[in-house]
């Protein structure tokens, strides 16, 4: 990996509070120590942030990986410190603590800062060996990774090309299908949620990416925006799709909602479809850096509100209209900072976030129209390639 | 979930060291707090066991699902502790801790153990509360989830079909592809690795399982027991399939490899893999309650000793011969206690464990041959229905 992460913010913070390091413990499920090290492993490993650079401690099986793959300074491999004897000689745990000391101490590191995640039982075990530990709580480098370099832009362009493609076989699924008793239907059986996701997982397999989680919810099950959805798409109704796939290698995700119904949603559902579109619109033309994620919110909310729908800022306990806020970061976690929401802040140019206005009603169904973009000096650019269209089409979907 | 899980253990440890309680505070990727709770979310939720139950705080956005689906004596939402008016006051990170404070406090709790990998930003944060919190280094939870109850080995079953679908697969594509030029041919094309594992992966997720890794290895990087594979596959080769999927639903794992060959991978290849199902059979012989991990790793370890090649008992810097442990726990982690190798303890009725020894060599490839078992009180239950046999062929696998 080639992030090339800006820890200055890191080490400033260090320096202003007189420690010697930052050190992360912690496996391939944490997002910062990825972006901090270059470098993933599905077993625990340590991740040090000193003046003079990035440092990592890993067991012999992954030093091989680590040394050509990692963006670190220095690898050392837990057996340069007895680790094996170590465990030995005290036992799992605290032969563990012993060689992340000696790790420390090699690095002239005894006061650290550590994330509000790692693990109470390094922390103590580093205290008893007369470590200082503080954990730092603000979430700086969380902080950091909302700005995007352009090697990160490039991967998430990659996940939205393979997100794009997955979106035009469901809908070209759905385009295609006939209608039988009010129900979609597809080779002979009906088409259902399940067998869309399928597909849509299928075709992001074959683009080398993973999802945990899809969303092909139709009729009332779209009302709730956390509703996976399941069973048969029917006619006549609005059918939600919202795929957020991880690129298998890199790690970064990409994101995108669409809304399709085939045959008649009705007037009230066509409406809701035209008001989101606006409201997408607006809230796209709100951004720029500067402008603060509150402001992006505030303008969708505009067009929500002054087409008649509730939203949480007209009325904070309304269970229909735009219940959800406008957007949020998106890259080696699938919701990151920054927010657009109420409490979002400053955008600033290289933040990539989602674009997501929507309008629920059990009564009507669900819509939802989310782009992902990223923030510039001026505006935005626009990373999502897919055309916003109701009536579902086979075919390039640009 | 249905675990039923049994944690008298726990129970046991906090009344002999005079806690209240046993905190975990992570989200869905820690599998001890998806066993207790019997329920996992996205986002950091809280599980306690206390003497009368196991009690759950969840966000808003959780509490429905959490209700109906966790196994829980209690369930609470934040905002019955004025979460978001904690946050509004102290900030994200204080008011979180002061709702976990507060959700301690209403099941009478002062004193607290904590998992290793508990947060520090929390256990710090409690203190200042005067919360007594100590760490449980033992890993009482790991160990209670070694013995699988009827409702977990149901699931693993489950899982271990799946991943008998997609090996089939692999079989097919390798029995019924041309030979040209040396290489495995397959409707004009090379088969490669990754067409391969594309195609173990389709299966899987039609099988409701997914997989972030899986090793379709052949010749030389077979023998690397950690290589991946990639690029086309050999004639004359050994070829090394290990597959070990993961129920999206329950998460639960399983885990088998089978080795091929198409055409003749020579005499060295094929006596390496009568060798390895020797010590196969001689590890599934030794499997019983009250034998220990390390007398069925012993097992494996004498039969490839005795054909002359070398372990890591023999020689413990050898690159070549068999040069890993015979197997695992698997549940809902792929690699779970109890360990079948040189530091295995007692094995008990209920554990499920793979057993998969193998020979390595770059100059011959590779060989591994693995099952997944249940240990019984005479011996063992193979929940892996897949025939052993080098020469791939299309067809029912039993």
């Amino acid at each position: 990996m080639n992030v090339d992460a800006d820890l200055a913010a890191l080490r400033e913070f260090l320096a202003a509070n007189g420690l010697d390091g930052y050190l992360i413990d912690d496996d391939a499920s944490d997002s910062d120590q990825r972006y901090v090290s270059g470098f993933t492993a599905p077993d625990p490993y340590q991740t040090l942030v000193t003046d003079d650079g990035v440092h990592l401690l890993v067991s012999g099986l992954e030093y091989g990986r680590a040394s050509a793959e990692a963006n670190a300074d220095s690898v050392t491999r837990r057996a340069a410190y007895d680790y094996q004897q170590l465990v030995a000689e005290h036992g799992q745990y605290e032969g563990r603590i012993r060689t992340i000391a000696a790790f420390l101490a090699d690095h002239d590191v005894d006061a650290i800062a550590v994330p509000r995640t790692f693990p109470t039982g390094t922390a103590d075990g580093l205290r008893e060996h007369d470590f200082t530990v503080t954990v730092e709580s603000e979430g700086i480098v969380t902080d950091i990774r909302a700005t995007k370099t352009d090697w990160e832009l490039e991967q998430i362009r990659a996940s939205q090309r393979a997100n794009e493609a997955a979106m035009a076989r469901a809908e070209e699924l759905i385009a295609t299908a006939d209608i039988e008793d009010g129900i979609l239907v597809h080779d002979g059986d009906p088409l259902t949620s399940e067998r869309v996701t399928e597909e849509i997982e299928i075709t992001l397999l074959r683009h080398g990416c993973s999802l945990d989680d899809t969303i092909v919810a139709c009729g009332a099950d779209a009302a709730d925006p956390h509703d996976r959805g399941s069973g048969p798409l029917a006619a006549d109704e609005l059918i939600v799709i919202d795929i957020f796939p991880r690129d298998k290698e890199t790690g970064y995700h990409a994101d995108m909602t669409r809304t399709f119904a085939r045959g008649d949603p009705g007037a009230a559902a066509r409406r809701r479809y035209e008001v989101t579109r606006e409201a997408y619109d607006a809230a796209l033309e709100a951004v720029e850096a500067g402008v603060t994620g509150a402001d992006v919110h505030g303008a969708a909310c505009d067009v929500i509100e002054d087409a008649g729908y509730a939203t949480l800022r007209s009325d904070p306990t309304t269970e229909t209209g735009f219940i959800h806020s406008t957007g949020h970061g998106v890259g080696l976690d699938v919701h990151e900072q920054p927010s657009v929401s109420p409490a979002g802040g400053e955008l600033q140019p290289g933040h990539v976030i989602s674009i997501e206005p929507g309008l629920y009603d059990p009564n009507v169904g669900g819509v939802r129209i989310e782009d992902l973009i990223v923030v510039t000096a001026d505006g935005y650019e626009n990373l999502t390639e897919y055309r916003v269209r109701l009536e579902p089409m086979a075919g390039d979907p640009r």
